[in-house]
């Protein structure tokens, strides 16, 4: 009946493991794998619905347009849609996981 | 810009410590902090709304009608809306930090 966000954490990941673990209609409940990852150079996300994320292990590099914030475990922020980010860096060494809540007004 | 999921916990609490982190219409994105916190007896919550719920500390028992579930971190649950459920038990010795998701269709 529960299932476990750090369980089955993938040892190497040639991309991000993206998995939707509830969703309907207007919100998407996400758990994201990073393992080093990045945004690809020069990519920018610029999405549609708003965004609420934090770390849950690991750490990350989010940037902004304006400003550059540094996320560890429990670290949370909302990315109102139509905020340009992108992931600049995660931990190489350990995975990196991320819950994300996306959704719409 | 950030704010952390485990910052500012309460060493004593009379009452659940709810906080909402995140809303719009359709949908609610919370922390509740339990300290030894569980259901007033006979007491069942029957909400409209479905509830993703995960424990990230501590640990807690929930009841549902025909089975209870015990959570640590990392433990995740969906309750559809209207699943009868309580929580029978909460650490009593450190805070059980929550994070809620509510959503309508």
């Amino acid at each position: 009946m529960t299932a476990n966000l750090f369980a089955d954490l993938p040892t190497a990941l040639p991309d991000e493991l993206v998995q939707v673990l509830a969703a309907a209609p207007g919100v998407c409940i996400e758990r994201i794998v990073s393992h080093g990852h990045a945004s690809p150079p020069g990519f920018w996300y610029d999405q549609d619905q708003h965004e609420w994320i934090v770390v849950l292990k690991g750490a990350a590099r989010l940037k902004f347009e304006d400003v550059e914030i540094e996320m560890h475990p429990g670290d949370f922020v909302t990315i109102p849609a139509h905020t340009r980010h992108r992931v600049e860096w995660t931990t190489p060494d350990v995975p990196t996981v991320w819950l994300a809540v996306f959704y719409r007004e």
